[in-house]
């Protein structure tokens, strides 16, 4: 089944085993220089609640603890991965397929800000061309043996999300939250998206849960007591985490050093989740 | 003019002035039981910086200056605006259109939530139909002499941003930022998006700019140094705010009582917008 095009009407094989069981008129497939082994949603419902820094946390201990690894962000209207990552480049063409920049610690990263002249410089599309240029990520760059990619994906339950989820083999999905009842509920569209398109959720990763005073050393929580216990036991979840806001993540992104980061807050929790 | 349909092709006169004139194809009128004189979208490009909450800020404090106030909250898969005034109602019919809810301080609200059964069920649409609904939103609903209505776009630069920008007759932007550098490159996409729309952009709001332990009373600056000046200057706008991280902030908003806020930190911001 090496030279399956997936194009069933012009193929003469009677029996093509699990590759046409597994056939999906939505799915898109790569191409024939690619291959990724694991798929994993970074999700989030509502924005800013921190998605882009947990799926950079995660792939940056997945590649710490040996594991090629890539990153797809599908936040093409408010992309943010590049910039985590430091990588100023550009994407380039590598045969009839595209080159996706790598970043020092060896992080392949596919951005629509990767091919853009100018990184503030604003996508304004329609959702289907969107969701399209989303989809061309996973078909026409090349994913070189890759072992567990990230898909960032952009906040809401729209296009972007629906065709990912419809597109790609996401395996699972990691939801990120904060103590806000507020993002709680937002979320809780997410987690409830994902049940509908029987998609599992592997964990939950509560953002921005506390914060230490520099000066006094009080714990404080600015957006209220932590949730997610209790969404994590209503939606049957076992793997949580919560990570504080921190003056230094915000710098080491703005920094483009997301790499250098000395203690990743996210180790325990992507040890459990690989 | 009073009984134009805005359908040139069935009307037999040559020269219809101004509303001719102001015509356009992309345009969405209001019903003839509604007026709205002044529409100010909020933006911010960056999800989860505090859109909705400026929003609902500024329409607390225009209503508390006597200004008949309306919010359309176009953000379709993340509606925030019902929780922040707790508006647990459900939207009706008035004839051939919507009433909008009411909040206890007489602000009208048209949001996705006040339709939904439940108001964590996920809205799974693509881009052209979640668009269509602000549209309606707009068109439908039954906005009764509203001297100002604020509408709380969704993040990004997508479906929804552009429907609104081509369709309403937006008077001017605010838009929210955080310190974050991160947050200001994505802010300027939505900057240079309202430029080439031609929409004047009236101010912007940096929230979460600092906020003071109440242990120590120490100010405290998690997410890095305030940027809004150097944002203001490079666009050339004058009217500027930063508002604080307020536990009380995020209470208020999850207790659904922001209307009852003593001190709004964007009252004389609001002053100088209205």
């Amino acid at each position: 089944m090496t030279d399956c095009d997936h194009d069933c009407e012009s193929c003469g094989i009677e029996d093509c085993g699990d590759e046409a069981k597994n056939f999906n008129i939505f799915r898109a497939y790569l191409n024939k220089e690619s291959s990724v082994k694991k798929v994993i949603g970074v999700v989030s419902g509502k924005g800013g609640v921190g998605k882009s820094l947990v799926t950079s946390l995660l792939a940056v201990e997945a590649s710490r603890r040996g594991k090629k690894t890539a990153i797809l962000d599908a936040d093409i209207t408010g992309p943010s991965i590049p910039k985590a990552f430091g990588i100023t480049g550009r994407v380039v063409p590598q045969g009839e397929y595209i080159k996706p920049c790598t970043s020092e610690g060896g992080i392949d990263v596919m951005s629509l800000n990767l091919a853009l002249d100018n990184e503030s410089d604003p996508v304004i599309w329609r959702g289907p061309m969107i969701a399209s240029v989303v989809k061309q990520f996973w078909t026409d760059t090349v994913w070189d043996r890759e072992d567990v990619m990230f898909v960032d994906m952009p906040p809401g339950t729209g296009d972007v999300t629906l065709t990912v989820f419809q597109s790609l083999p996401v395996a699972g999905l990691v939801v990120v939250t904060s103590p806000q009842d507020l993002v709680g509920m937002i979320v809780e569209k997410a987690m409830k998206m994902a049940n509908l398109m029987d998609i599992p959720v592997f964990g939950i990763v509560e953002n921005m849960s506390y914060m230490r005073c520099p000066g006094c050393g009080e714990i404080l929580r600015p957006f209220g007591e932590s949730k997610v216990e209790g969404l994590a036991k209503k939606y049957g979840i076992k793997l949580t985490a919560q990570m504080p806001i921190d003056p230094e993540f915000a710098k080491t992104v703005d920094e483009g050093k997301i790499e250098s980061i000395a203690e990743n807050p996210l180790s325990d929790f992507a040890a459990a989740l690989l």
